[in-house]
């Protein structure tokens, strides 16, 4: 068994060796612009980041053979499931109380008006108030702008045995400790906020879960998920017939190009081979050890032209997806039953896949990235967002600390001294990240590789109770 | 305890991380030269250079953490103890024969026509001999040319039982197994070369020492020296009392500048500021952890001019050294008992350095590394040399095995195939090493980073009698 100091310094080598290669990349490349003219130069720097690349690919490969030797691998397998089962249990226990008549409730809203990913991560933060608050969680999804049947038409219901939001006394969020049912709004809205939202974990297994995962917080938002979205059995067929038709087969890459609505507003636009530059690394990775493997992608969409491009352009690619899915997504017939069944399934293959390439301004990609935690002991780093890192929609600061001080070298960078706390805005994937340093109030870029993550580390009510007793009673 | 495997691997990260920047810098460098009249772009290069070496700077440091926690660290001090003590315990016996006047015995003569370093490694190969034919080796040593009362006059003798060359029969090498006594030549000449002359290390303990060291054959080498350079008490008090009128204090790295007869003819000239740069980025890593130390140097030549001229363009170090001891060294008086008192003083101390920088080319410097082995769990990597790898004179070949393909990019290049053997002449230092393909009997270049070593394994007679016998019986 790994110490958790051990396996945090492993993680930074890891991210050492690709931030130092993000940060040569680019600087690579701003030298190229600027001899542009000059073809015996721009073909040197050519061949520096072709071999650059080949170098850092290497490293990552035995870095990645060294996270599996010793029974590290085995360890991290075992320690997964169990630490995925007390969650799990404690979700179970929470969810179905001794006595439903007598119960502190919770009382959610499947209203929220935005899209699939935004409103499963609505009903997510409302099992994680109702997890912080020690409530059965009762939601209420008739007339979902998705599916008028409601959330049980497509999943489980969230209970056995208490779906029934009454009681004898009601009040909004916070009310008391004494009320037995309180209603949520949207966390957009909410007041007086609890310590524990995102991206805090549990104190009570915060040791183990940060020796078990790069991204504890995406962990534990993926147990919610794993909780919530257990599959009505027609919704499971529906997908097993889909993953057969379409051939769904690992090794595979993920693509989630999102267009739409969300390009110039929320996000900005990428084109298809942004997206296939980094699943073109992915895969000359894998090729180290395995030559002659098929390169599979699967691509979501809401944009139906993505994926007849990308079969035109990228030949040697082998495209699974279903452009009728995408077409449902279209602004126009978004709110439907169909477009409910490809969004269900967009996000299921997504999370399935070994690599995600997309933009973590989407829900659609931070879904499948959440549920993805859920398939390996540590996927953390099984991705390449092309704008920013994983966030949850209203959480709490992110921080970053210092680990070296940091002399600025141009005018747009932080100072930093060791120990100094940065609130972190963005990765810039060119070995710069952006934030402001909480001891100077000054805003600006900073080195990645000199920083480490600050774990919010929360106080939830103690489920030692739960833990203790033997699953199924 | 780690497995074999997981340390191999770990080395192939640390020695990736070296090489991956190596690469860089010296393309980074050959780019410069191209744009030399374009401020903004050697500024701009300048600067990669400059950030991209403390990346390499922080996953080397989080490297060297991961190496020893989890209680490696500990293992690795514990097994290179009981290692050392087979080894030494082995030769003890083999020196220490029941009956000398019986005893198998191998002579070897002090009288090689060579410095001290060529010298000393001759007694290193004789005992290598006498362990790998199970002799007790007898050093004649009278009239040597360091000094004319011989070997027992600075270093304590290599038997206490058994300093006596004669026998009932005699033969020069290889002669048979029954002859009593053998006369060895020196390795230059020797004809029937047994198949455990040096990089060769012993099967019976390969795995535990490639498991626990970077560089099997520089660590079994320096065992010999450590039975073998055993100080007279007067000896040990030339060096006490040096270390205290010197300051001799760690951290301190050591530099070894050959001069004299050496260059122009087996060596080229190095400048001052070539060594003192592979020491300022030895300080700037460790100043990671510790802004303030004092940067000390100890410094050994054979040019007395050095030291002064060290001390006058690097005046924030602190150099140790004795410019006396230089003046011996030049080669009119090199052949005299103060000479030899010089030599045996820079050696002990650079050996006693916590980083090496020198030439390989030089035995002196390679004897240092050697002796240095003994004195750290694994020191593999604690050097840089300017110009050759470590090498053993008159070795085995030395080979590497390719890991990866390589595809020649430019017409010097060797192409590999997975699995192909290469006879390795020497490391660039730029991300290149130059070698032979043993399947193609092509020479040239070929990228550092793709390769593994090749440790020659030897059967060495058996010792397992001597292993079970209680130390000191
Ligand atoms: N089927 C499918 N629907 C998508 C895709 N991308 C976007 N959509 C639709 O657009 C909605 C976007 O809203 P939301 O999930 O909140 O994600 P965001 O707006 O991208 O952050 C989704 O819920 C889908 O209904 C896709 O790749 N496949
Ligand atoms: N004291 C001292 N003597 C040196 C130094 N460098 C060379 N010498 C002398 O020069 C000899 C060089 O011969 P050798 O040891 O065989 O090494 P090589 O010729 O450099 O490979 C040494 O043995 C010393 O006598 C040095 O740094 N200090």
């Amino acid at each position: 068994v790994p110490s958790l100091e051990f396996e945090q310094t492993r993680r930074l080598v890891d991210r050492g060796v690709q931030e130092s290669w993000w940060f040569l990349a680019d600087q690579l490349q701003q030298l190229r612009k600027k001899v542009e003219s000059y073809p015996d130069l721009t073909s040197h720097i050519d061949q520096i980041l072709e071999e650059g690349s080949d170098h850092t690919r290497v490293l990552q490969f035995d870095m990645s053979r060294l996270s599996q030797l010793d029974g590290l691998g085995t360890w991290r397998e075992q320690e997964a499931l169990d630490l995925s089962s007390v969650v799990q249990k404690r979700l179970h226990t929470l969810q179905n109380p001794q006595d439903c008549e007598k119960a502190r409730k919770l009382v959610c809203n499947l209203n929220k008006g935005c899209g699939y990913g935004c409103q499963i991560h609505h009903v997510v933060y409302c099992l994680i108030v109702a997890y912080g608050s020690k409530r059965t969680l009762v939601l209420k999804s008739r007339g979902w702008r998705y599916n008028k049947a409601g959330w049980e038409d497509v999943f489980q219901p969230l209970s056995d045995t208490c779906t029934d939001p009454s009681g004898y006394s009601h009040s909004h969020w916070p009310g008391s400790n004494e009320t037995q049912v309180l209603d949520l709004p949207i966390i957009d809205t909410l007041s007086q906020r609890p310590p524990y939202l995102p991206l805090a974990i549990p104190r009570d297994i915060s040791e183990r879960l940060m020796r078990l995962h790069g991204d504890p917080a995406a962990w534990w938002v993926g147990q919610f998920l794993k909780y919530l979205l257990k599959l009505q059995p027609k919704t499971q067929e529906m997908l097993d017939n889909m993953s057969e038709s379409l051939g769904f087969q690992r090794p595979i890459v993920g693509i989630h190009v999102r267009r739409t609505d969300k390009v110039g507003t929320e996000a900005a636009y990428h084109s298809i081979n942004e997206y296939m530059a980094h699943v073109e690394n992915y895969y000359t990775k894998l090729q180290l050890n395995n030559p002659t493997l098929t390169k599979r992608v699967y691509l979501a969409s809401d944009d139906p032209t993505v994926i007849t491009e990308a079969q035109k352009k990228f030949p040697e690619y082998t495209f699974i997806g279903d452009s009728n899915i995408a077409k449902t997504a279209s602004v126009a017939t978004r709110y439907t039953d169909a477009s409910l069944k490809g969004i269900i399934a967009d996000v299921h293959f997504l999370s399935l896949t070994d690599y995600l390439v997309c933009t973590f301004s989407s829900q659609v990609c931070r879904i499948a990235y959440e549920i993805m935690q859920g398939y390996h002991p540590d996927a953390s780093s099984y991705f390449r967002s092309l704008d920013d890192i994983y966030y949850y929609g209203g959480q709490n600061a992110h921080n970053q600390k210092a680990r070296f001080p940091h002399v600025p070298r141009r005018p747009d960078e932080l100072a930093l001294n060791p120990r100094d706390v940065v609130g972190i805005a963005g990765n810039h994937w060119d070995g710069y990240s952006k934030g402001v340093n909480r001891r100077t109030n000054q805003n600006g870029l900073y080195p990645s590789y000199k920083m480490e993550e600050v774990v919010d580390i929360a106080d939830f009510p103690s489920y030692t109770h739960t833990d203790k007793r033997k699953s199924g009673t």
